[in-house]
């Protein structure tokens, strides 16, 4: 008898719940999920972002149930790297199946997601989580690690200026990450509940508003562009200082139009930032160096994903976690 | 007497020839102009780019008349880096007036420019001229230096795979440069006989037209973008590999829309680059490592630069230069 599970799935731009076999799964690991994570790319994939057709999600904690390639991973807790490489090609021999132009991502390209009873990916994919990460905080993992990322792509010290653009779920995670190196930082947004995130539990982020920013111009060496908005790019623009570099980070259904010249004319380096390394990211959670728990806005159950979507989507909601019964 | 002298000049949109007084010149120093070359920054200039208004040019090579700071250079033949700076704020203490706020910039920005009988500029932007380097090639320093600038701000080593798409000057001049970096390169172009100057005066550069290059999706590590369309930056990204970079080197009036979130997932880097140091432009000159000589498409008396300016708009003409009597 086939064993069917539930599934938050995204097709013809329609967004439901529904009772589907769960993944084939091979040689890779089977997955139970314990909890997942609405992540901004959710809600744009529902909107045509990406062209995905299938279950979504990719933020999650589970346990796994089968793994033949790696079976000392059954029964452990885990959180898991969303993009699957082909193994084969340069970049994935260079050990970046990241970029794999025949990877899948889950939830995002050519494979289920984790918005459902269960999941799979390989095996090498998975990271056991430490006894001292929650279920709730080990689905902050994947975009920790993003937020994370931008620390081993462009230089922080403390003498480094940088202002986050975003006082979203992503821009949060940024600025607690990124005021670890350096205690010049700004989060820049334009909700104050957000930004009030930014002095809870010991933080001590120093916060703007976007017109009050415009006291600030090109005053940045860095400025992470995280608010998923096509009007992030710009402001971003006139906070950076000449030869600064701005990092962005949302991904989004769109194609702003940009001052080119300007990024010439002030020599300005632009740097795409994704994905990040999964291991520092648990070692931030583990070691409470980040604490992510008052960023869970909601919690539903993953029967009720359409109406989790719809409070995501809500503004001044930060993460809605979906949890299996 | 007031002395007069000859100025090609923009105002309100309009390029005509004036007859002007000699530039004010306090203690900076007075440059009697031999040569000066029109760059497709002029004919932006001319089309409302950057809003200047005043003497345009800022290729020359010149005669010192004047120079009160620096009393050696008068007689010295001299080209100049054209960013002068206020010499006061934290860009120009740090040695950085090329993107100090309050600079000046010649015949682009607040200082009159190098299409006239006579400029003035800071005696600590001018450069003596090599004897072996002829007033010609002289003219070519400045765009010389923008171009090989690229290799103080990418890395490229001999297995560096790089695009320059553009066959125009830049585009040219770009190629001539990094080939002496790498032999991986190619330059991409729409225009044969543009292109066959790769394969000119001793060079063995590869080239492509813009449909054939599409054989190569993703296969750069470096993409430079020197065409000057709006077209170029998506050409750009359809070349790059993942993780590569892109090298802006067009300064246009435009805004192009462009692909945000495929920047972000390929994690692309796009470098802005403008200009760059003399002093190595002026010995790739000198020990003729690059050769400049084919690039001029033809000479026209000052008193001629309105027709010269037609004459470099027109589709196939490389650099157009400007004699003084």
């Amino acid at each position: 008898m086939m064993k069917v599970m539930k599934a938050l799935r995204v097709n013809a731009n329609r967004l439901s719940l529904a009772d589907i076999a769960i993944p084939a799964y091979g040689s890779e690991a089977l997955v139970r999920v314990l909890r997942s994570g609405i992540c901004n790319t959710d809600l744009e994939i529902a909107r045509g972002y990406a062209g995905f057709e299938g279950t979504i999600g990719h933020e999650f904690v589970g346990v796994v149930e089968t793994s033949t390639d790696d079976p000392r991973l059954v029964g452990k807790r885990v959180v898991g790297e969303i993009n699957a490489g082909c193994g084969i090609c340069e970049l994935c021999l260079g050990g970046d199946p990241r970029h794999c132009p025949e990877r899948t991502v889950l939830g995002i390209k050519g494979r289920d997601g984790a918005h459902a009873e269960f999941l799979a990916l390989p095996a090498r994919n998975l990271f056991e989580v430490p006894d001292r990460v929650s279920d709730d905080e080990a689905v902050f993992v994947e975009p920790l690690a993003a937020a994370y990322g931008i620390t081993e792509q462009v230089e922080i010290d403390p003498q480094t200026r940088v202002a986050v653009i975003g006082d979203g779920k992503l821009g949060l995670l940024c600025a607690f990450c990124l005021s670890l190196n350096t205690a010049n930082l700004i989060l820049v947004g334009k909700h104050a509940d957000k930004l009030a995130h930014a002095q809870m539990k010991g933080r001590d982020i120093e916060t703007a508003t976007l017109p009050m920013i415009e006291r600030f111009p090109r005053a940045f060496d860095v400025v992470v562009e995280a608010s998923g908005s096509e009007s992030g790019f710009s402001t971003a623009l006139d906070l950076v200082k000449p030869r600064g570099k701005i990092v962005l980070k949302s991904t989004f259904d769109g194609r702003p139009a940009w001052e080119a010249s300007r990024v010439v004319v002030d020599e300005i380096t632009v740097v795409g930032s994704r994905c990040g390394r999964f291991e520092p990211a648990q070692e931030l959670l583990s070691t409470k160096k980040v604490r992510v728990d008052d960023l869970i806005s909601d919690q539903f159950d993953l029967a009720d994903g359409v109406e989790a979507m719809e409070a995501a989507r809500q503004k001044g909601t930060l993460k809605v976690l979906l949890t299996t019964q």
